[in-house]
């Protein structure tokens, strides 16, 4: 789409908007006022911009929740899918790993749509399909949890779900506190979260 | 206050309310509508009263908002000043597994209280005076975490605040999702959480 271009161009001074920028921006205002409380005209106002110019771009609000929804969620797909394929290959516990390394550095490269996501209720269509495919993903990752049991990799007093939930809740309550420009690098980060649930769930003679 | 008493006596077929339970059922309304989207007005719909019967009550609805605040940092600092008074008679790392433990139990205690509070963001001077606390309880705990790396109980490869973030990230977590009326028992959460935060950061030689 190279209407932010033309558009930059018209108006001067003001930056030139293209489809990816605008909902960046809004995921931004979105964060920080919620999503509810945000109409088009906040919106036009936070980001400097006529309403006009954002229905230019996309046909709606929910169309910008939409796609940063689908953003966060295309990224944390591949990297779940791509664990479970790696399963027969690999033990379940090591693709349990990798998917709970790759979903620390989704989470620090998409921070601004996944913390969006995290804080979809489920107040319209477009909010249940997102819950719908982050509960996919948690029964992805129960799953590998559960097969890593098996394997005797893992702690068997401690029910598979609920390590689930405890290791990725760690893993999602980075979006409260994670800035990147902060001090924190994204490996040494990834490092932490991975020896922190593995080193406590790995049975020592596995 | 028995206000809430005799009003339940006047109205018949209404409910009597009296402060506390104003306070609760408040706090469930702000948790599902988000706070700031609520108005007293809106308060008063869902919970089948007038405007002047909450005003009866409090003068505000920052005045609820204070009260459920004060009820989830009260039960904290409880729990958190008792383990690091603790520190000097027991070793550090023991305190911190009192700590992670009672907290846990505080935040299934008073679920609805600590979930608004963790979505407190500093809009208005209650709501930063809240958030000075939680910075000050972070610290008590990043201090009993760098105590216990200091007696040699937990790995120093991570730093003592990345630990204290995740590990409480990880209990904090549970408001997302931990329910009163589900199938997992507050003790046996308690103990998972323990267990998978403690059995990774406790050397196995210590």
């Amino acid at each position: 789409m190279g209407a932010g271009t033309s558009e930059g161009t018209t108006r001067r001074g003001r930056p030139g908007y293209d489809q990816e920028t605008l909902v960046r921006r809004a995921v931004e205002v979105f964060n920080r006022r919620g999503y509810d409380a945000t109409s088009v005209g906040d919106l036009a106002s936070e980001l400097g911009l006529t309403k006009s110019a954002i229905y230019h771009h996309v046909p709606s609000k929910e169309h910008l929740l939409s796609l940063a929804l689908d953003d966060a969620l295309d990224s944390l797909e591949v990297v779940i899918d791509a664990a479970v394929r790696e399963s027969p290959a690999m033990s379940a516990y090591e693709s349990l790993r990798t998917a709970v390394r790759r979903s620390v550095e989704v989470l620090v490269d998409k921070l601004p749509s996944v913390t969006l996501l995290l804080r979809v209720r489920g107040n319209s269509a477009i909010e249940l399909q997102a819950l719908e495919r982050r509960r996919h993903i948690d029964e992805q990752l129960a799953g590998l949890v559960r097969s890593a049991v098996a394997e005797g990799a893992l702690r068997d007093d401690v029910s598979p779900e609920l390590i689930s939930r405890l290791v990725f809740g760690m893993v999602n309550s980075l979006t409260e506190w994670y800035r990147a420009d902060g001090d924190v690098d994204v490996a040494v980060l990834a490092d932490a979260v991975v020896s922190l649930a593995f080193d406590g769930l790995a049975l020592p003679q596995a």
